[in-house]
């Protein structure tokens, strides 16, 4: 039985032979594998960056695909791998928070990966990417069953803040979640958590701007404007008509962002 | 059936979901898709590179192949998206232009897509490379006949200027076309439309340089010269013996070229 | 019969048609083809970057994988294209010694590519990747043997010097072979070499840099130290925990790394 794609994620840039080696590894173990490269551009050892791409990606493919996140800041250390299950779906990734969205929006089931015969001989110190992320999903590939890599855990990691906080009553303080290739800026703010950002008027404050209009299409504002729309992932986003929201702001992933609705006006 | 290979080029650049997610989508509808990545790189929003990009592609690709090409400012407004056949290969993209240099060098069948139900089922209105493109690509990819999709159109869009202008008898026009990623400038005059230039004197103008050496090949000049070469495609081309004639000349896609032959030399 | 993926590693960099070119010129020859980019941004003509990253991949892939690495300063000119066979796995390059660490750690069986009939019908003077090493791995691929492609020759060219030179008794004029992603130096001392260095004092001088520490994991090491380990690869590497030792030192690729061992101490 071949399971679906394998998708990797990862902060290994496309100039080394880390991808490659990695897809090498896989094809050794399960010939008829098939590869997505969802993005190697993280920036290095952002895990956040890495909880949100693969959060966007993954409920667009179908049941059987293994996601393989690699951004791992602890590598070497005693942070331990984990594969989880949620909604016939995998994911294999170090417990270090990067899979902290896929737990909040689903029950997972999360397993320590510790059987040291699905990974290759020889662990390197410094690239279980190669040595311990691939041949796991290879493994898994050809439907070898989840339980044979390790034991049900609990206490798996969910570091990640992704939520807005609140300031006083309709205010809301939220942050960057990423910058994407155009420079919009993508926020926390989720319309399905916001929804009476439909009706209302809303200030969003950001850098030294402060954004009052929600459009609904970019083709309704002018060249060059400022404004704020519901992104395709249903995050409010700050752009820019054919222009960087990121550039205009000085601002990107991470910097704070603060909403007011008025309710009263 | 399965049809050939579905090819992407996009400006969605490589650091973001977007890609990975459009091939999660395609791989839910013809789960044995293959694909092959033309480029991402597109300078964000411009409709004549990436019409330059899949026309020096497409014919090197085998019968059945789907190019689907992403670059669309008018996302979210009334331009229609299009299926496109072509020598026995199907295209798939905004009705904004970016096929042109495919319907000037062949008899085109064009059709408006217009059967919404081989979308996704919420299609968002800034990203339809995801709910509009990728969804049709994968249901041709499975055999379904190009009918299916919509109707026979005539008032596709033609709007990309790819030929060089008479400015004078022996004067001419022209445009780069392309900045490669040697810095090599490629230039809309093309060798089968310009034979004289194999035995003729030339000078090209561009930047504050003028060319007037069409050489056979790199090897028989010298390092560091700046000189004129049939590129690959037939395209003359401004380049410079391992340097970058685009930094040399301060100059890059675009830029206005001038062409003067001497007949009576 | 189909043989295993084909791998590419190149600098033609992933913003022009080139790389998908050539996938479509081998899918036309080779439906079935299966490919895997190792990288495609090797700096531009940089033939001793491309010899270190594909000396790095070829071991982790099974066999009957065909290694395809166009880095051609020498396109156009009478520099041959070979075929090598080694352990079972298979590489098509220009004769410019790209293959020299495969030709160090293995006996290879090199071939001429001379059988014209395996190009393209027209082949350019400045595209080879496309009209004849791309044919070429297409028909390998479907299982051609490789005799059919030309003769065995033994003058091909191995010119990338990758080995430390001893200056004095305990003193090693190295070089940095590959900055990778995160600004660590992959230097040419590789531990099956130089064992000693497990129990050894050592002096690493790099930039203005003298870096006495080998650490044995990254978790080991104080935020934004420098000091050095032994990479994936075997080789060691300069690294700073958490930033990037390239810019620290303001050295990269091809920079001299001295060694000194410091036996009696």
């Amino acid at each position: 039985m071949l399971r679906g794609p394998i998708t990797l994620t990862t902060d290994f840039g496309t100039s080394d032979h880390f991808v490659g080696t990695m897809k090498g590894v896989i094809l050794g173990i399960s010939p008829r594998a098939r590869f997505v490269d969802i993005t190697h551009e993280i920036a290095p050892q952002d895990v956040n960056e890495a909880a949100f791409v693969i959060a966007q990606a993954w409920r667009y493919f179908p049941k059987g695909s293994i996601h393989v996140v690699v951004v791992d800041p602890g590598v070497g250390s005693a942070r331990r791998p984990i594969l989880c299950e949620a909604e016939g779906q995998f994911f294999i990734a170090p417990d270090n928070g990067v899979l902290s969205m896929i737990f909040d929006s689903c029950r997972p089931k999360v397993r320590v990966l510790s059987n040291e015969k699905l990974f290759l001989k020889k662990v390197s110190k410094t690239f279980h990417g190669r040595d311990v992320f691939a041949p796991a999903a290879a493994h898994l590939s050809k439907g070898l069953a989840p339980a044979k890599f390790g034991k049900l855990i609990q206490d798996f990691s969910r570091n990640f803040l992704s939520k807005p906080a609140r300031l006083s009553r309709h205010d809301w303080s939220g942050v960057v979640l990423k910058t994407d290739r155009f420079g919009n800026l993508i926020t926390n703010f989720h319309i399905d958590e916001f929804p009476e950002l439909r009706e209302r008027s809303l200030e969003l404050r950001a850098g030294l701007e402060r954004i009052t209009r929600l459009a609904g299409t970019f083709a309704e504002t002018a060249l060059g404007e400022l404004f704020a729309i519901v992104g395709s992932s249903g995050y409010v986003e700050v752009v820019v008509n054919q222009g960087s929201a990121a550039k205009r702001l000085g601002v990107g992933t991470g910097s704070p962002v603060e909403l007011e609705i008025f309710y009263d006006s």
